[in-house]
């Protein structure tokens, strides 16, 4: 099974249970698990050669790897609440999700799987946002909910309820930080209630029972605009969550909206910023459905294959010397590949054994630190 | 004489009647004055020749010249305010408005012709304008009068009074719509008094005793953003005149800025709209500043000789022809050369005898149709 090729191909039961240990196992993530799927051909396989990956990049203990029993505990709480575990090449899961570098191997998908195969757009914004604020982002998502697409946003108070609420109708998909059964903040649980009622969805990397931490928002706002064709913000204060998720779309490669305020508003600075940089202006519906729609035609481009990293096996100079390298500082990975003098793929498995021994951290746009 | 190179000439006293004798005469404007003087080397030979050329442009009855005794009492008028009658190439002329192809031959000046010479940046916005916009005005023109720009606007209620008054200490231009003794509004005489008392200066085209008419507020912002290296437009409705400010400031290569709003703010909808077509969305004089900086060493292009229209004797066939593709829309000059089968110059020499006829209108863009 080759995760990189959206097909119709389902995975079976016994594989969704290995897919779920494997990608619930400590410092086992998104672009990780790929890495294994690719090399060893199974999650089964990649299960069984954890601990000495770990070990070879120096984990003092193996890390936790999850039991076939939790994962069958997991997967059966997911069924009784009616989300489905799918995988990026199964039906259901966002398509412009799916074939990002570190689209999540099995998506919590609660709802209508058929508003998710639809074009989206994230509208999202500052919690604590102005009257003006929460009626332009209502009149945004209901205008483009009229001319067929579905909204997605965050659940959060303020701008993302709006952008939920006015398009409960049309379609909307409420993309969570926790677990589908810790619903942040509590109140909207009625919210989303009405959201899975009218056709819409939720959507969550997260285990059930997962309650969200701060660092779980800036991760989960990477699926709100991995969903979406273009991001539109509507207010947001200077770094602020909002401006987070602008430029992870960016980074993405999709559009991003902003809509201007008065330079004496604070709510507004950070989305004057953002069109300073680049992002497109939006007063309406018109200027995000222009600037989209030449996009909508085009074949959702698939991920490029990595190339293997265990097909390269370093020794212990190798480790030693790219290690030695890192730091806490974030560097990019082309420069220690340069430092290094090495190849990218041996780089690359250094990389992936510290990062199984959870000595590895991964930041956005290639940088990469010790722990 | 040749108005096209800035240089430290002056004008004889004689010279400069015969060009107010040339410019006050019906049907010539800034452009037919040009051709006018570059084709018989001077004002007063033009003078000459000007109801013979507006004869074979098909005038009824010669249109009326300007008398000696007329320009010898318009002058002495304007000295008595302390105004200064000014070609392109003397000192005071702000250098950037001379070298526009519609530059007033003659720009009377009043003030500190000092502050004239300096960099000016030009801000603009609604008469009605709003407590914020007022605000951010007056934060624009104090910074950027502290940075050294001189702020130039049209003197009106709003923006531009908010603007004149942050800059009065660090110097200000008023552009006029009418004469120098017909201030608009009546209540900003107090104004430009203060304005001309600390330094700064104020400029107009127009004769003495001339009332502003609403069509002359479009004519008089070309002189704002001409003499400026960029306009900042603070507030501004659709279809406001602050736009055809910005329009007329795009197209003779002005930086346009804009201050952005709320959507839901209709006095915003006009700056929202400019930053859609390529405008710099502007918060603060930073944004100004970092914009001109690069443009201000550079050395300000002269205007390119015409070729000179009068040189090509048009025969009676060839009017015929011209003329009769003219009509009351529009049309571009460079079709009406392509559709005559005609030399530019034959048809420019066409164009010029029909203006002074007081046959043809000259639109912005290269657009002229008959009237």
């Amino acid at each position: 099974m080759d995760i990189r090729t959206p097909s119709t191909t389902h995975l079976t039961d016994a594989q969704r249970i290995d897919w779920l240990r494997l990608i619930r196992s400590d410092n086992v993530g998104p672009r990780t698990f790929r890495s294994l799927i690719n090399h060893f051909g199974s999650a089964r396989a990649a299960l069984e050669r954890l601990p000495d990956l770990a070990r070879r990049g120096g984990a003092a203990r193996s890390g936790r790897i999850r039991s076939e029993d939790d994962a069958r505990t997991e997967l059966a709480a997911s069924q009784r609440l009616g989300v489905s575990l799918l995988a990026p090449d199964e039906a259901g899961y966002p398509p412009r999700l799916a074939v990002l570098d570190d689209a999540p191997p099995l998506l919590g998908v609660r709802g209508a799987l058929e508003a998710l195969m639809r074009p989206v757009i994230a509208i999202v914004g500052s919690r604590n946002a102005s009257g003006a604020g929460l009626k332009l982002a209502g009149t945004l998502a209901r205008d483009l909910g009229d001319a067929g697409f579905v909204i997605a946003s965050g659940l959060a108070r303020g701008i993302d309820q709006a952008a939920h609420r006015a398009s409960i109708e049309s379609g909307t998909v409420a993309v969570l930080a926790g677990g589908h059964d810790r619903i942040y903040p509590p109140e909207h649980e009625d919210l989303l209630a009405k959201i899975i009622g009218n056709g819409g969805a939720a959507i969550s990397e997260m285990p059930m029972g997962h309650v969200p931490r701060a660092r779980d928002f800036p991760r989960r706002n990477r699926l709100i605009s991995g969903a979406a064709l273009g991001v539109v913000v509507v207010e947001a204060a200077l770094r602020s969550g909002s401006l987070i998720t602008a430029r992870i779309a960016a980074e993405q490669g999709r559009e991003v909206f902003a809509v201007p305020g008065s330079p004496l508003d604070p709510r507004a600075a950070g989305t004057n910023d953002l069109i300073k940089q680049g992002a497109t202006l939006t007063t309406c519906a018109a200027d995000v459905i222009d600037a989209v729609e030449p996009i909508m035609g085009r074949p959702i481009e698939l991920r490029e294959p990595d190339d293997d990293p265990l097909a390269h096996e370093p020794d212990a100079s190798d480790r030693a010397r790219i290690t030695g390298l890192l730091g806490p500082t974030p560097i990019l990975l082309d420069d220690l590949i340069r430092m290094a003098e090495t190849s990218p793929a041996m780089a690359r498995t250094v990389l992936l054994e510290l990062e199984l021994a959870g000595r590895l951290e991964r930041h956005g746009g290639g940088l990469v630190s010790l722990i």
